[in-house]
């Protein structure tokens, strides 16, 4: 096993190999611009490191985590249409940089660019990564219509909106994993285990991002905290929050969520104390505590030496506590 | 071999059992909505109808005839999205009906659902389907990106002008034919041979469209006749007129392309002198019979019976006549 900045540089470098600009120009470069604003390159770098768990050198691996990073790529450019965002990494959106006509098709060109990567693997090879990958791609469209339609919906459950995040955001991590495993070849059983642990983490990664969205420490969270609140997101923490409060606080909750004040400062501390109150923050707290260890007790079923599983269980630990 | 409605109709029949809303609804609704606005359906027929030409059952096209299908149609939305059109086939378009956010998402899905359907088939047929459905849908998109620089350039040459429309259009009709080829398991050079009949068939027809949008009976063309010319779309027909005009001429046809008049139909009567005039009309229909040719001179290659290069001789003659 080889660290994960290693991954890192051996996915980047074979990125750089792979991606370049061709004719016409207008509809590459704003692929290769959105693959080169850097970011940790999670997925593909669990696609290294997935091949290398189940015994099979990373470099095979480098076609399908390229596949699973331009996807990413891809539904970042038409997800920034969607949200009408102006920046992405602290820098000009596609769709700005451009125009809505680019972000558009150099989207879709990146989304069947994706796929052709797998044709460097043998049939039966190419046929799971294949599937695997447009099962999952179609259910980061359907998260991202579920996250569309919860904004116009008051009545959203804790169950519809786990659903959501995992279709949105865990079901790639997932991906990302089981696509190491195919690609080393182990057994259905053995990719299903490391596409839960995937998958768990990714559900966890995400409540632990909608909790510091909140409450994280404005030095080191990436972006604005309260961004959530400001915007009124109806996130794990808002959902139960609402749950534990009487008709009273309820009331107040919902009604701070209907105003989007210039100064938000007083109603993010207002709101905040609301998800403490309510219990939804220690809740929250839980819930990511919950499914990381969901993950973890995947790693029993793995058949593969204990330094391996220590390799993965620190990996988990490391993106749980945010040092990666 | 049977008649070409007779294909549709089954075509329709496998359409309509596997194509449903599910949930997400905003997601899928649109899908079933243009895939159910009608059309000739002409690139999954040529699926079906090839397989059966290289002796297999064309119900064992039909997965590979409702990829392109939804593929096509999938391009029809985003494509709809970029030209700003309202209407298709008479209808409203899915971002006019919906909104642009849904026309994004929707047509995005639609190309994934696209690639499920070869999951149907074994791992081998499998890869060479799909590949080349990445290659074609690759290539459309770059004839999308090329139709779009050539809007806003006065150098484009003839050649840049048929590669276009042989990525944007063309492609697609042999990819169809090609797939039922690969469905019936003949061997390379003959699914190329069919490849290149629906190739040469698709440039031909693209310009015969070019052709009849200028000189067309308004009663019989489905389109306005002139459209391209009162938007200023720099057809075949337009860049050869330019080729055969002297100085004045082309000075004044340059002029006219930088109008659009409220009342058009002036303009388009004097575009349509100096098409003719240039020689322009007449090498526009040269060029439609050289490319049918090619089309037809491919079939002394094909390896199957007479009466089956009969049916694709009619079936070319026919498109060709606009009478399919």
């Amino acid at each position: 096993m080889l660290s994960i900045d290693t991954y890192r540089e051996a996915f980047l470098s074979f990125l750089n190999k792979q991606v370049a600009v061709k004719e016409p120009e207008n509809l590459y470069n704003p692929m290769v611009y959105i693959l080169n604003l850097g970011g940790k390159r999670l997925r593909p770098v669990l696609t290294l490191m997935s091949a290398e768990i189940f015994g099979e050198d990373h470099s095979k691996a480098l076609d399908a985590a390229l596949a699973i990073e331009i996807f990413h790529n891809f539904s970042l450019v038409h997800d920034d249409i969607m949200d009408a965002a102006p920046l992405r990494r602290g820098k000009a959106t596609v769709h700005e940089k451009w125009n809505l006509n680019t972000g558009i098709l150099s989207g879709d060109v990146m989304l069947i660019v994706a796929y052709r990567f797998f044709e460097n693997y043998r049939p039966e090879i190419f046929q799971k990564l294949a599937r695997l990958f447009s099962k999952t791609a179609i259910e980061v469209c359907e998260g991202q219509q579920y996250d569309i339609d919860f904004e116009t919906r008051n009545d959203v459950t804790e169950q519809e909106y786990l659903k959501m995040i995992t279709y949105k955001t865990a079901v790639l991590v997932g991906a990302a994993m089981k696509m190491g495993a195919i690609v080393a070849e182990t057994s259905e059983e053995q990719a299903q285990a490391i596409y839960d642990f995937g998958l768990n983490l990714g559900i966890a990664f995400q409540l632990k991002d909608d909790f510091l969205d909140a409450f994280g420490d404005p030095e080191t969270f990436g972006k604005q905290v309260g961004g959530d609140i400001i915007e009124n997101k109806k996130t794990y923490l808002y959902l139960k929050a609402l749950e534990g409060l009487d008709n009273e606080h309820t009331a107040r909750l919902k009604s701070l969520y209907n105003t989007t004040p210039d100064s938000p400062a007083e109603k993010i501390l207002e709101v905040k104390k609301l998800m403490r109150q309510s219990g939804a923050a220690a809740i929250t707290q839980k819930a990511i505590e919950t499914y990381t260890d969901k993950a973890f007790a995947v790693l029993s079923k793995l058949e593969i030496p204990d330094h391996k599983k220590a390799v993965l269980r620190e990996f988990g630990e490391q993106l749980m506590g945010r040092t990666v």
